[in-house]
């Protein structure tokens, strides 16, 4: 932040505001302090006849690299909805039984990460404006060593492992670096 | 936001930009766009002996009224540690063994609430500079009609009938206008 959006002055400083413990934006101008919080991205397991629908990722970061279709959470939606506009966007996947499943809270990059499980209305998908290429992959096919990012990687494995136990909890757990 | 923060124009514009779907604040000057996503509220259900630890709000909005501690989380943090620290910081309460338990979507005003169950060291507990007043209470002494938030209302309602199965689904549901 170069500028004070609120008033336009120069004199932003990165400190730590009265009565607060941690350092902001904070105009000397205009006295607006400038929060920046965690972002929240929202994706599915998208899941038809037992296959799970990837995503190739056409964009940086991960270009080439396989993911689940996920993003930033918008304003205005619920997770759930972000969960499905995300699938219809990266997969032209329409999604249905959406059930909340895998949560990562990733520190470093200030991002927390919600998965829904959900099925594929008719199995039916195509290629969204930011996928090179999108599949349907059987646990055996899974290109493991082509997944894009932890989340997603740790995500698909734990699918497979609660499917055979038929059992869903809802984890919540840390990437660090 | 009235002026460009990265280059201090005053040609900010609220437009869809080209590519996109929604409407961000763009500056026409330098081409930044400025993105905003939903909040993240981390809280716990601090417990102690079967009475539930309440603070009453010392600052707006709802002030006078109780809720559990929560508040926004921070970059660099994760969910359970930023829940953690609001509950020393409201409440001046240690906690353990915490476990996520109900996630609340709040589109209308592009927040998602998080919160833990967790139990309190010794049941020692203090007034953060936040609080007017904070308390232990027990399921029939809990002020219903003075709760601040819906989220905390239903989270409470939903802890003492999960606490008769001992049955503790994590759910997500969303809190409409």
């Amino acid at each position: 932040m170069n500028f004070c959006s609120h008033c336009g002055s120069d004199q932003v400083r990165h400190r730590i505001p009265e009565g607060d413990d941690r350092p902001r934006y904070v105009c000397d101008n205009c006295g607006a302090i400038h929060y920046s919080n965690p972002r929240v991205i929202v994706g599915c397991v998208p899941e038809y006849e037992g296959k799970i629908l990837l995503c190739r990722r056409a964009i940086e970061p991960r270009s080439g690299l396989w993911t689940l279709p996920a993003g930033f959470m918008e304003n205005g939606e619920t997770t759930l909805q972000g969960a499905t506009r995300e699938t219809w966007e990266e997969a032209r996947a329409e999604v249905y039984e959406q059930q909340l499943y895998r949560i990562f809270d990733v520190p470093h990059i200030n991002q927390v990460y919600m998965f829904y499980r959900a099925r594929i209305v008719d199995g039916a998908f195509g290629v969204g404006p930011e996928s090179e290429e999108v599949d349907l992959f059987a646990e055996d096919s899974i290109p493991w060593d082509e997944i894009a990012f932890p989340s997603v990687y740790h995500t698909l494995r734990e699918f497979f492992d609660d499917r055979t136990q038929a059992h869903w909890p809802v984890r919540v757990s840390a990437i660090t670096r």
